[in-house]
């Protein structure tokens, strides 16, 4: 074979969770391992209804060629939606991308070279570590606790740092919700140090009890990239998520989106921008967040009647996922074999961490089983764990 | 600002197109300028059914994240269409892409260092050569007459080349089309040194007398990536397109496709394979063609009847687009400043050249008017160009 591959493509790899999700979606499977939202929650009507109205109304808009940018009326929403959050940005600071995940390549893109530091938390979302990896970054993990990344510890690792990017609500994959006092600290550690923050919330408006802190980008705008997501709360594949960028980087973030894919499906985009556009998220958010709660209750429930001692896990105030520590010693990558074979499924921890991964951590989301189900998945899981630490028991 | 860019970023440019396109297509003004295909052209009412049939039938499919090879029944419809243009390729070898464009993007993740060299045509693709762009290479022009790249050119500058870019069928932005003896002469000749070749052929389908010669990856499918689209036979504003990877490269480009945006929107791809999988095109396109060749005709007509000595052009048999160079010594961008005043517009050359731009070199798409606004426009054009050319005259 004639082909050279560039040095950075030694830095990708499948991803760990899709192959484990090829293994685990088979039919007949109890999966508590997708970090795939309910289809239940998914608002088919309201996109049908959008759909027939954008093919109606502006069929040549919509199947042409469009602004790299986005669709106007969208960035507008965008920003006045999150002008609600506490954040006010222009819709000229918005870019429109292919889910949030874009805009972690295109940050990685124009901001990483090979061997700069990115600080990323203790665990972290592999996906921004597969955006990020390609670009040959160092990856510097921040130590972190369960209320999210220590601000005292930025000052050992934060000097020539490109960015530091964190989830701080409801993380992928810890659960965790960083507090309004973290946020503070956090917020201002950056600022001391010239730090850039980049801010993932996709989760952000899956709270149950009440709404998370402000994000971190309203506190310091010019030193902070915010990425947002239609993908949890409306639909992940229609691909809509999007960049708020400070005016002097925009620019560059919207070069590299032309290089990349010209522009996001302005199809896509007017179908969404017609299903929020009258407060739709007002009425639909409620019922995916009492949904969720609600599956959330049913897997705390089940993991403190089933769980032998030694298991931890935190209770999620929002989001999709529990994360636990199995006693000292577990595997939780041994562990999922045995549980595939008995019929439930989950994510180990370790692909979640930069580096010093955690074999005796795992991830559960409780999003797309019913109550029912989680009570005996989780039943299921205690019954292979208690098997797989005593091997004379079978499960 | 504490934010520092990558070195690639300086690599990257706003599009100067797209910037020209923003002052040329404001209301009234005749444009030749675009790369956009006929809005009349899009298949409206095949959407519409196929649209409600995915959200009918397949709603939480349609609108759940999916695999990142792309859609199933859509990557074996690529596979089928391809057979009939003498390519035979796996569906296990297709990945769906956010367009072409996007392909362009992965294929320089995966085989661009730094410093590489990327073989292009004289002139190029522009969104080829901002798609490698960040990526760092070394561009290498080959030299070419109006057949295409000279084989005889590619034993000087193919050492150590990571690849040769090629757009085959009705280039973008010189409308040729590589000859049946070029592509059997350029292929053996890629072969012979080894040359790996990365063939676009987004414009394959809009022949107009008879189709054009069989694609350079049937001739050597190891050593060539082909990239085809949906977006001038269909509409571009669904953003789809496909790569053909040899078995080996997949893995990479698949990869890099997860790190970038997990998956192209599979509403997207149920829509337009629902749309195409019954033979759909066979139809349709002999419309476009139709539609198209009679554009073409109608440009050819004016050109011949209005352009002065000294400028030449080319006829396009299939695509979108007239190639023309100026009387010596005259600049299409300085052109371009007083037709936009005069009402018309066109892309200035320069731009498509990866070195050595040749300011006297113009496009002129035919598509978007009606024949009598080609007749329009390029009448007014020579009365700017003749008013430019001697400056007492004025339009």
């Amino acid at each position: 074979m004639t082909w050279t591959l560039a040095r950075r493509a030694e830095r990708m790899n499948p991803s760990i969770i899709r192959e484990i999700l090829k293994v685990t979606e088979r039919p007949g499977i109890l999966s508590m391992a997708g970090g795939l939202p309910s289809p239940d929650s998914f608002p088919v009507e309201a996109v049908q209804a959008a759909t027939q109205k954008v093919l109606r109304e502006a069929p040549r808009e919509a199947l042409q060629y469009a602004a790299s940018e986005g669709y106007g009326p969208l960035r507008e929403w965008v920003a006045d939606h999150l002008a609600r959050h506490g954040l006010r940005v222009q819709p000229s600071q918005v870019l429109i991308t292919a889910g949030s995940q874009q805009g972690l390549d295109l940050v990685g893109k124009v901001l990483l070279d090979a061997g700069s530091r990115v600080l990323v938390e203790t665990p972290t979302y592999l996906g921004a570590l597969q955006a990020f990896a390609p670009f040959e970054p160092e990856f510097v993990p921040v130590p972190s606790d369960d209320d999210g990344p220590l601000p005292e510890a930025l000052g050992d690792c934060a000097r020539g740092a490109r960015f530091f990017y964190v989830l701080p609500n409801y993380q992928n994959p810890s659960g965790r919700c960083m507090s309004e006092a973290r946020r503070a600290a956090l917020a201002r550690e950056a600022q001391r140090l010239g730090l850039p923050l980049v801010e993932d919330n996709p989760y952000g408006d899956l709270w149950f009890d009440a709404p998370p802190p402000a994000p971190l980008v309203a506190r310091d705008p010019e030193q902070t990239i915010y990425l947002g997501s239609f993908s949890k709360v409306l639909a992940p594949g229609l691909r809509l998520g999007y960049v708020v960028a400070p005016q002097a980087l925009y620019p560059k973030l919207l070069q590299a989106k032309q290089a990349a894919d010209l522009h996001t499906p302005v199809f896509n985009q007017r179908i969404v921008h017609e299903v929020v556009r009258d407060g739709f998220l007002d009425r639909h958010l409620p019922a995916v967040r009492a949904r969720y709660a609600a599956q959330r209750d049913a897997m705390r429930a089940a993991l403190e009647r089933h769980m032998p001692e030694g298991c931890r896990w935190n209770t999620p105030v929002g989001g999709m996922f529990f994360w636990m520590r199995l006693p000292d010693g577990m595997d939780a990558m041994a562990l999922l074999e045995h549980a595939v074979e008995a019929g439930v499924a989950f994510v180990p921890g370790a692909a979640f961490y930069a580096r010093d991964p955690q074999p005796g951590t795992l991830r559960l989301s409780f999003v797309t089983l019913t109550p029912e189900q989680i009570e005996r998945g989780i039943a299921t899981l205690v019954q292979v764990l208690r098997a797989t630490a005593d091997p004379r028991r079978s499960p």
